[in-house]
């Protein structure tokens, strides 16, 4: 069981770990360099749990600490218990959630073990808005991707805000960052996978007509909200697809899109 | 040509149609009493105006003149020049996209009339968030669906932040009200529809077994984030149908549930 650990000075050291957390520039350089990330709100900490991420700490006001008794029985990690008001003065804003707690990150898979296992994986390139991130995992996890591959550009998955989107679906699709890029994707061809690039261009073929659904390996590849894909990226495809489009409309959300393409793309449904 | 106008005084009364944009409650009952709604931006002003729906004036910072020229050139409603200070103190925000225009609501069609001419209609209950409001029409128009049809209690699809999200998608796919819910579906049903009510219920069929690609009218019933369809209204539907979920996640957020839903529903692809 747990420490519960009442700490009443916001300069404390032992709350380091939460300190400046609206500060998103700060908190991409630190999280990654510390090897932590921030756990929000009573669900999300437990999904990061169950999913086997170690508890560096927990901070929580103090009504919170029933809610989470549970959790706290069978941690070793300090729970330090604190005021709103210094959560806020520590975080720098008013923790809604009540409860945050500092998670230990895990070393990323490599990518060719990754993808052994896998037949439908999302790649996406320089997706770097948080909440794009968040929401496209969640589809990813709910739609029946089994991975997920980053190019070197894209944001973090578990910066607090991607997490929060994602419902926790950062932690149930494993995901792999590529080294180089485009070149990195050469060794998802050799996997054994076919790349279909994600494109609202009209010349792209339609996802339909293309019956994903029907190839053995998939790699279905997303760029981020307005850009979409580089040309780069483009050209080391195997095919262009695009969603049929009526209306004149030119273009769906980024979240949007990648649910229809991550449906379209799934196996073993009947059609 | 239109008149150009500078105006000064932010009290001036030719403003009264921007005054307070930020007061989400006020705006909501003030513009369908005043048959008005607020087109933000270069683009979207552009789409409202193309779209056939009538200026009643617009509301300009200097620099903004040259780029609207055209639209300026076409219109007989009068355009106010201010300065950025001034726009703020009038609609109590930043206008970074330096251009609102007050339009004029057209009067909604009946839903039977809407109904007449159309094979896939989506239909929304309860969806009270502007965001989401505006993502679901944007997605409707890129996916094909010919009609919308909102509950009573759904959110005004021409409330600025709607119009903004949905990318000026409410102005292309036509959209009538229900007068009685859920009553009021039972005109659907007589128009020829068939009602597939979407839930994450793992009793409901899989959208794919129901195969409503093939069926000649489908109607489509969505609920808002987190509640879903109320019972009321999935009892007045002819099937429950759901997405199937992978990796133990129970549900997507409502803007890729329907995007997704609504490629399954579309007729004319190739299967």
């Amino acid at each position: 069981m747990a420490e519960l650990i009442t700490v009443e000075d916001p300069a404390d050291p032992r709350l380091y770990d939460y300190t400046g957390l609206t500060d998103v520039e700060l908190r991409r350089r630190r999280e990654p360099a510390e090897g932590l990330f921030i756990a929000e709100g009573e669900k999300v900490i437990r999904r990061a749990t169950d999913a086997g991420y170690a508890m560096r700490s927990m901070l929580l006001s103090a009504k919170w600490v029933d809610v989470m008794r549970d959790v706290i029985d069978e941690l070793t990690a300090p729970v330090y218990v604190v005021t709103p008001d210094l959560a806020e003065q520590v975080t720098g804003y008013h923790v809604h959630r009540g409860a945050l707690a500092s998670m230990q990150r895990k070393p990323l898979p490599a990518a060719g073990e990754m993808l052994a296992g896998a037949r439908r994986v999302a790649v996406m390139e320089a997706v770097n808005d948080h909440t794009n991130i968040g929401a496209i995992f969640r589809s990813a996890a709910a739609l029946g991707m089994d991975a997920v591959l980053l190019s070197p550009d894209c944001a973090d998955p578990l910066y607090r805000r991607s997490v929060k989107v994602s419902m926790g679906a950062v932690f149930s699709v494993p995901y792999a960052r590529l080294d180089t890029w485009p070149q990195g994707l050469e060794a998802v061809r050799e996997a054994g996978f076919t790349l279909l690039a994600l494109t609202p261009d009209e010349q792209a073929r339609a996802l339909d007509e293309v019956a994903p659904h029907t190839m053995d390996r998939v790699a279905l590849m997303l760029g981020a909200e307005g850009d979409g894909l580089s040309r780069r990226a483009m050209a080391a495809a195997d095919a262009l697809v695009r969603i049929p489009m009526s209306h004149g409309v030119d273009s769906l959300n980024v979240g949007a899109a990648a649910a229809v393409a991550f449906y379209a793309v799934a196996t073993g449904r009947p059609r």
